[in-house]
């Protein structure tokens, strides 16, 4: 983890994140803590935590000088529709952090609170990049080795083709300039490996990324999501979200079925003591904390979403992630190489 | 096993199925003996091998009295356009066994060959039943206790709201005919459980079901697959796909992990001794091969495509999948469950 974190310190400018103190399953008893940490571990940072004053300093009565304080008095929760909250709590952690994103007195927005709200603050507060129509909800996904880089994960329910294609770039840079990824390759998702497999949207979309001038290596299945043949894959909203929740329940399902039979009795726990390094092994294959969050791409500025039941370790990851982005300038990139594109007749990228 | 078997062997019409002895990863060598398998066991049902005699016969040279070999002498590849090779391979043994099915020499069809092939020549050679479009690809998914069917996983690319509600009509009485579920619970695989969730077919298909007559339980996750919410999860083939051969590489994966532990050292395997009990109760959890085959739903006639890597036991299953489906003359009551719809004015179902 030191070392991880380390590198992201490498860079000269200093990062101000606003946190949205309040989201989340477990709100400021876990974020402010993380926050924290990730403040003293990185001094050259700013960390500006958003959300009710009392509630955070009844968990952080001192704050180290490069940590800040700003009041938002109002808590999206759970159940809220997404933009309506925006409008309707103006003066909510989420609403307030984005905006000193927008007024220019932070660099990036880091939330665990209500996806969707965090989503539609990104999008509606900062704007999208010319060239983007939707963003893409991008996340590291665990797999032996490296992790890779799924996109979309619900952002954009209903995408077409071209949204598909400009997953594939988004997530292309952002596999480049925050996971360290030389010319990352670029699969799309699909029934078959063959190129005329899949459906309408598929296709297109196979053929938009074969001209794109990525590293596109093509379709993937399902089954390969596990094995080592893509950087990037790219999915419309349904399936990708599909894939990370079903990823979550099955991956729970199996290890609570191995857990109650190392609890099973004497042999189970005689069994457990036996494979405990093995165990912990496995358990850093699975550590999804250290992902920290999903990059919001295809909006103006940095915005960090991550899990709801992000605890304090996770909160660290995805300041750093946030601080990563920020600094790499993944926006200006996902900007630059859309604009790089041919323009065809209606001014919009081919 | 057998208490499986036995009570599909309690209706009194004998059931002919047909078997393309030729397909999947390992030919006849294991097709012929599973399906002798179920012949001996079931001595009221006909089996009819449908292949090179030769092969088969060289396979069992002597066969039960209740099975016959028919002659099909042309093998369709893995690689091979679906509806292409049927007309390009009129002698295959996919061709020639759904022939006996449309003929009314055969009463269901069991292949573990290209999947493709076998949707289209189901499709094609079988016909559509008055009311449905496209059929669904229908399979048993592990969970704890008892599976849960899920439709579609690859039949119809682009679907329609409309499909995905016939779906969930045909995947009900496949659960509750085939199954043994009473009243089945049917759900539709989404982004969140609130209905508006999902994209615009996802939230049609909603309103659809929620006025189908059907025990439609609302929209589910991909988290809660694993979780008893529902007996049928009806999802369009991208996303369906996508789940059954991510489920397949996830568990893998994870299985994986294990295996190489148990047998890393002294210690992995002392443990693997002491946790067999557990470690076969869990595989157990995992036995896909009792599911048997997928049915092809909205076809007139039953078709079973299974496994390409079925083995043996698994054949046995997928014939007695077969001999349920027909003996319970699962198209035909789908049919009338059809029929009973209220009809638009375009004459089509409403």
């Amino acid at each position: 983890m030191s070392d991880r974190l380390a590198d992201s310190a490498t860079g000269t400018a200093g990062i101000r994140i606003a946190v949205d103190a309040m989201g989340g399953d477990h709100g400021p008893g876990e974020i402010v803590p993380g926050a924290l940490d990730y403040a003293r571990q990185h001094p050259a940072d700013q960390v500006i935590l958003v959300g009710r004053p009392d509630a955070i300093l009844a968990v952080a009565p001192t704050l180290p000088t490069n940590v800040s304080v700003v009041s938002a008095m109002q808590v999206v929760e759970m159940e809220e529709h997404p933009a309506r909250t925006l409008v309707r709590k103006p003066d909510s952690s989420i609403v307030v952090a984005t905006h000193l994103v927008r007024d220019g007195k932070a660099d990036a927005v880091v939330t665990a609170g209500h996806t969707g709200a965090g989503m539609a603050a990104g999008t509606l507060f900062l704007g999208l990049l010319p060239g983007v129509d939707r963003p893409g909800l991008a996340v590291q996904m665990v797999r032996k080795g490296s992790p890779f880089v799924l996109i979309d994960i619900g952002a954009n329910p209903d995408s077409t083709p071209e949204h598909l294609a400009t997953y594939g770039r988004m997530g292309s840079i952002f596999a480049e300039r925050v996971l360290g990824i030389t010319n990352p390759r670029v699969a799309l998702l699909s029934i078959g490996e063959e190129k005329g497999k899949g459906d309408k949207r598929i296709q297109r979309a196979t053929e938009l990324l074969d001209q794109s001038g990525l590293n596109f290596v093509g379709n993937v299945e399902g089954k390969d999501l596990t094995n080592d043949l893509a950087d990037v894959v790219v999915t419309d909203a349904v399936a990708g979200n599909i894939v990370i929740k079903f990823f979550e329940g099955l991956s729970s399902f199996i290890f609570d079925l191995l857990r109650a039979e190392f609890r099973g009795g004497i042999r189970g726990k005689l069994a457990y003591l036996l494979l405990k390094p093995g165990v912990n092994r496995i358990r850093k294959v699975f550590d999804y904390e250290t992902a920290g969050g999903s990059p919001l791409l295809g909006v103006k500025r940095t915005v960090i979403i991550t899990h709801g039941r992000a605890r304090r370790r996770m909160i660290v990851y995805a300041l750093d992630v946030a601080a990563r982005t920020a600094r790499a300038d993944v926006p200006g990139l996902i900007a630059e190489s859309l604009r790089a594109l041919p323009v065809v007749e209606d001014g919009r990228p081919a």
